[in-house]
């Protein structure tokens, strides 16, 4: 598999055979790599010296179920730091159908001027696409499918990117043309948009699917992994719910943000219950409970939502939406929430921190916590793109800023996601330390059977998410896979030995982990992020959580640890 | 000589003797000292674990000619790192007259509440200063003059620093009573409001000048010394034209800020020039071409503005007003620049970080370069405190972040003064690597016989000036003291042995400087800053500034090596 590199400065592009360094990794774990190897770490991440890479991770290609996700990244505008987001949707197998280990692209226009870049077996075409500018995400997917053909995958941004704002993400279509797989967090839709790039369209109509070294093995480990992943009571739990069983959960446990994260328990949370939305999607004419967003997957976290009338209004409705838009907006409303993320999606931002801002700017008196309609005012101002909207649209730290509001929750500059890092202390402390910034799918610890309030025993557990998390997404492993893979571990050096023919040993898993680790924390210190920056803030060591009026009391000493060894270890390869 | 240790969260207060490492210093290399040794770098410096310091220089208190200059510091909301700011005025003498080496400010009211702080020889007050809350800074310093005896000094912040806002600097009355001499840098309004202060008033009629000696040699290095100032032609340019004799020269090399820093030569320079200044001051009833700021002074530096009608407009009109306010906003008109001045100095805030914000938005379409009334609207916003407002009070980096402007003059957060970095680079080294951030008083290379646009030659240059700086400003000199001084530096060891009877080495100027920068470097590492902070934004090293089309290519090298000895030194005490 070949790197493909494109420079829109000149509108140009080129293959690299992929060195030694580069040949064992893959998506997130790849373009940590590639960012270390090929840019100034102090260059500016909306400037032509910042890399928007695309690595499908190293398991994609296979139709494996829940295992051919696509991983984005580069230096976030929001957090100054190494960034990686991944989605689902076909974009991920279509660029491993064209032979694809990395799509990396430099520079930026030097004329002003906006772009689809066409990736097809014949190479990249540079199409303009003065003619999409301002289209919102579907608008513009549906245009690009009627050019190109159903069959194409396609990665695009909203207003959102195309204003340079570091609340968009890059969004993805999923197996039935619908532009909603968000490369969310971090703001790479910016990056993307100071590209030039509205969008890119992959066709993979002359491709095929990556090589397999030792076929029978790779069969008897798709068999085991299959098998073991849809036993899983938690697979079952997924289709039934999706990712809103978690919403009673995090209540239970006193973490569900509510208001701006000024309580950890929301009296509305049964109307945003897994239960409540089951319920609602049954009564509802073209919803789908169930759903994948790739092919071939078994777990079917995703779902539709329509309208009373069966219109559609959104899909998936995750619980991450469901507490930021919901709980921490004060709103207990399913619709509601369901077109506000609508809105978020066709604007081309991440809901997370949309959501968090919203509920900053609701502290500071813009509107009113639980006012629906307050809520689509400011959604509205961020579609016109008024000054409020400029505002929000730069996330909840800039918002919280302007607007004079200390209770702002982010570490790294970017805003945290579902779980109160008071009452749910190991996610705390991945939102701390991971290089990403607050990010749960860094390594979530909520499920691991621990005491969430204790102090001293998060940073172990954290560090092992961690790596756990870096690797499935260096593999292009979907988290919710993860339930599957962790009951027969055996599988994943199988598969990497059948594939490409490698001699991996049987921890490859937790190497490719630590590496990527590694790697990301090393561009980070030489974009200048110190000790100092794996904190959380400091009301957040103060402030007490209603109701368990819990604190975030990690020591930093223990912060400090979840690294160190990783730090000195020595390279992958 | 005592600490006096004042804590907002219950209003008490305490004298601490000095430890052995804080003795030597005093000014801003005391701050440093006390920041490192008691408080987090981490802390929110907006909360209440930042201290908000007051401390006169060394040599504070005995009405040497342009000595007695207050330095304030703290964490700065600004940047991030250490921040010290000093003015003239009354406060330096009024402290060092109560025998108060430093006053450290901790914590914040534990109930929303607005404090007077009254220190006499008979201890602190706190007194309620609701009745002072939204007063402009005249009306506020008016006030407590008439309450407390037109003999105090005062320190108090404006609308701007009660709105918390990091343009907001600390605004001290001069011998004329005037709300005039700001602390302005770095957002110091912004902690003292953070710690519920809204004015600090000394009523040193209880206190006596500090004890001098050897009052024989003292005397006569301050014969030899003020013989020496008096001498120097600079004294004579500055007593005649004050700072703006600058324009012209700095027009002349290209580096005058013209319109957001797009050009470095202004059409407009002559109407902004010293000799115009000086003319227009002397056809104006009440005007006054030379003006001392603190009593004693022989250079006179500052000035008084009036109108036609010989009403008072503000005091001093000074060049970095003139350029930041004036050609950077395309405004060639000394009278409105004058008026501008004059409402931040209202409000309180810094007219630097003001000025560039304004072209910042002005590039962004806010306002139109040029329209004085675009700007008095800017200002109006400001003063009202609308969403506009609340924008530009946070400063130039966060509104060209929400308003999408790329080119930001600003380095480590805060903007950049009238010296265009790419026509004089040894300028544009102290804005990388000063700890303060983007600071001409850290270190001007303005007038040194060099090349200003030959990269190599800088970073010695930079590296002596930030050193002699930092030694001024832990004397308490004002920078154009620094005139005589250079002719006769054996008076510096001269006058601290007189005083203090302290067995000094004849380098104690350098050590005081390099000392002072090496507990301002370890205070920012642990604050979180690294050789990546220590920069240039981008754009300035790929923009050519017309008319020289110079661009900043300091090499990152050259930047690394200012202060790569000083780092690595012994502990001054």
């Amino acid at each position: 598999m070949l790197v493909w590199w494109v420079n829109m400065r000149d509108r140009t592009w080129r293959q690299e055979e992929p060195p030694p360094t580069w040949q064992r990794l893959g998506g997130r774990g790849l373009i940590a790599r590639i960012l270390l190897d090929r840019m100034d770490p102090t260059a500016h991440p909306l400037g032509p010296g910042n890399l928007l890479i695309l690595a499908p991770g190293l398991l994609v290609g296979h139709r494996l179920s829940s295992v051919d996700r696509i991983s984005f990244g580069g230096k976030s505008p929001l957090t100054g730091g190494v960034k990686e987001s991944n989605a689902g949707g076909r974009t991920g197998w279509a660029l491993a159908a064209l032979g694809i280990k990395a799509l990396v692209i430099q520079g930026a226009p030097a004329e002003p001027g906006w772009w689809v870049l066409h990736l097809s077996a014949d190479g990249v075409r540079f199409e303009p696409a003065d003619n999409l500018l301002g289209l919102e995400a579907q608008a513009t997917a549906d245009r690009l499918l009627r050019r190109y053909g159903k069959h194409v995958a396609i990665a695009l941004i909203g207003p959102a990117g195309e204003r340079l704002w570091p609340t968009a993400g890059v969004v993805n279509i999923d197996q039935d043309g619908v532009a909603s797989r968000l490369a969310a967090r971090g703001g790479l839709g910016a990056v993307m948009g100071s590209k030039g790039l509205k969008a890119i369209v992959i066709d993979p109509s002359g491709g095929k699917p990556p090589a397999i070294q030792d076929p029978a093995t790779f069969r008897q480990a798709r068999r085991t992994y299959t098998q073991a992943l849809v036993a899983h009571p938690q697979t079952q739990t997924y289709k039934d719910y999706g990712t809103a069983a978690m919403t009673l959960f995090c209540n239970q446990l006193g973490g569900l943000p509510t208001r701006n994260f000024s309580a950890g328990r929301f009296e509305g949370a049964e109307a945003l219950s897994g239960e409540a939305l089951r319920q609602l999607l049954l009564s509802r004419p073209g919803a789908m409970p169930d759903h994948a967003c790739m092919a071939g997957c078994a777990i079917r976290c995703s779902n539709v939502v329509t309208d009373a009338q069966g219109r559609f209004v959104v899909s998936p409705l995750e619980y991450e939406t469901i507490a930021m838009m919901g709980a921490n907006l004060g709103i207990d409303d399913l619709d509601a929430v369901a077109r506000l993320n609508a809105v978020a999606n066709e604007l081309g931002m991440d809901t997370i921190e949309t959501g968090v801002t919203l509920g900053v700017a609701a502290e500071a008196g813009l509107w009113t916590f639980g006012d629906v309609p307050g809520a689509f005012r400011m959604m509205e101002a961020l579609r016109k793109g008024d000054l409020v909207g400029r505002l929000l649209g730069q996330g909840a730290v800039v918002t919280g800023r302007v607007l004079g509001v200390r209770r702002v929750p982010a570490a790294k500059g970017q805003a945290m996601p579902a779980y109160d890092p008071r009452a749910i202390k190991g996610t705390g402390v991945t939102y701390a330390t991971s290089p990403q910034g607050a990010d749960h799918t860094a390594g979530n610890s909520i499920r691991a059977k621990v005491d969430h309030r204790d102090p001293m025993v998060q940073a172990d557990l954290s560090r092992k998410l961690q790596i756990h998390m870096a690797a499935y997404d260096t593999l292009g492993v979907c988290m919710f896979a993860a339930y599957g893979f962790a009951r027969v571990p055996e599988t994943i050096p199988m598969f990497l030995r059948a594939r490409y023919g490698w001699d991996v040993p049987d921890d490859i898993f937790f190497r490719l982990g630590k590496e990527t680790l590694r790697l990301e924390r090393a561009f980070n210190r030489a974009a200048g992020f110190t000790p100092a920056h794996d904190r959380l803030p400091e009301w957040m060591r103060e402030e007490p959580l209603p109701p368990t009026q819990a604190v975030f009391d990690v020591p930093e000493s223990e912060l400090d640890r979840v690294f160190a060894e990783i730090d000195r270890a020595e390279p992958f390869v």
